[in-house]
């Protein structure tokens, strides 16, 4: 095979990661920001377990979250194995620190006597876990698991990228919740006076906001998808005549 | 020309247009049944003045924009000017509804005097509703004023479409903190007791997400987008001739 220049990316999507990415960054600093600055910062064994909470949430269901959904966009022209296994680490890094961040406030409100699971925040938050966690399984089953067809892969595919997208959408949801609840629980005197404490985690909420709009944009933009390389056309054309004539997919899985 | 049978819906649309419709008369009757059993009922000149809030925000910022969202889909094989109208109505309504919300809100915060603007429910809130004017206007600039070029419109759309959904996602994000709000305000003492009151508010917030969860699907569902007229095919095709070769777009708008 001929050795061709690596193609280019489309006009736009590097300024979109950049952006992302910044704001994602930006994300976790702010939420650090506020823990460290007015909630006396983050510590496990401590009354400061709770605040081990935001960071997590905020690390793991909306950066990485967020970054496992951008890879096919980003790492485009790396072969498509790589590019799933990278997606599939960084949702399962996600849930982890999730996770770390659930248990931190079920011990937290253990420890002080304050009841579970009444608010909407945790209803939303804990359905979108749970749900979180049941699509990176099905996703690894059907994707990764060798033993899956074609076929299924591209009949669940649509439902997967739906259904990835809505939960990251309602990550962010239960993170502007939480921050709320956060806010009427500290500071329900002084909030309403525009203490700098409300405005940073309203200016936190905001971001939460841009980031999961910049993701989306990337997300739906038709044009960014990632398109199937030279080798994999191939593959599928010689698959095709394999087989009973069933499309495997437009390659941006 | 001949006269043909009218052609069929997709399959299962009917059933999710009838699901998302059923779901969102139950989040009006949850509203209603929250406020007039919880809250004292609605009135406007009285200190119920309030409560008209939530139940047009529901009402014009979910309800009728989500169905404004599905029209494209509901009456595909209409004319696409009628359909295009009743999409600027839907919304238009959905404002001038969502406007005296907020005029309620204003108001019965003056009355109390309770500061305006402060919270991350306000601040998503008012952002949402002053893009959504804004994208009403330039969705009548672009697609109603006959003066605007077909190529414009095509280069447009995707981003009309993009802001959209994403508005119309913000608008429950909005609501779910509004409610969480109100409850943190009302019902502080007992929220974690899980009253009733408590349970019913959330759930309302569930079924806010379901109802954003269904609108959803519906929009982002490839094969139910609108096909163009056999009238609109002829008419751009004669279009495309006449002019640079630009594609007048693929008839979902």
């Amino acid at each position: 095979m001929d050795e061709a220049p690596p193609p280019a990316s489309p006009t736009g999507l590097s300024a979109y990661v950049a952006v992302s990415q910044l704001l994602g960054l930006t994300l976790l600093v702010t939420t650090g920001a506020w823990l460290g600055r007015y909630r006396g910062g983050v510590a496990w064994h401590s009354p400061l377990q709770f605040n081990v909470h935001p960071l997590c949430m905020v690390l793991g269901m909306v950066f990485l979250q967020g970054d496992a959904l951008l890879v096919y966009r980003v790492f485009r022209h790396e072969a498509k194995r790589s590019t799933k296994a990278l997606h599939a680490l960084l949702h399962g890094l996600a849930l982890v620190i999730a996770l770390v961040g659930i248990v931190a406030v079920f011990e937290s409100h253990r420890t002080k006597g304050i009841p579970d699971m009444y608010s909407l925040h945790s209803w939303c938050g804990m359905a979108t876990f749970v749900l979180y966690l049941l699509q990176w399984l099905l996703g690894c089953g059907f994707f990764l698991f060798p033993g899956t067809s074609s076929s299924l892969r591209s009949r669940y595919k649509p439902h997967h990228i739906f259904f990835g997208i809505s939960l990251f959408i309602l990550s962010i949801a239960a993170c502007l919740l939480g921050i709320t609840e956060m806010l009427l629980f500290k500071i329900s005197d002084s909030y309403s006076h525009f203490v700098p404490e409300g405005i940073l985690a309203n200016t936190l909420g905001v971001l939460l906001v841009a980031f999961g709009l910049v993701v989306g944009y990337m997300m739906t933009r038709e044009d960014w998808k990632r398109p199937p390389l030279a080798e994999e056309l191939a593959l599928s054309m010689d698959f095709k005549t394999l087989t009973e004539g069933e499309s495997p997919g437009d390659g941006s899985q």
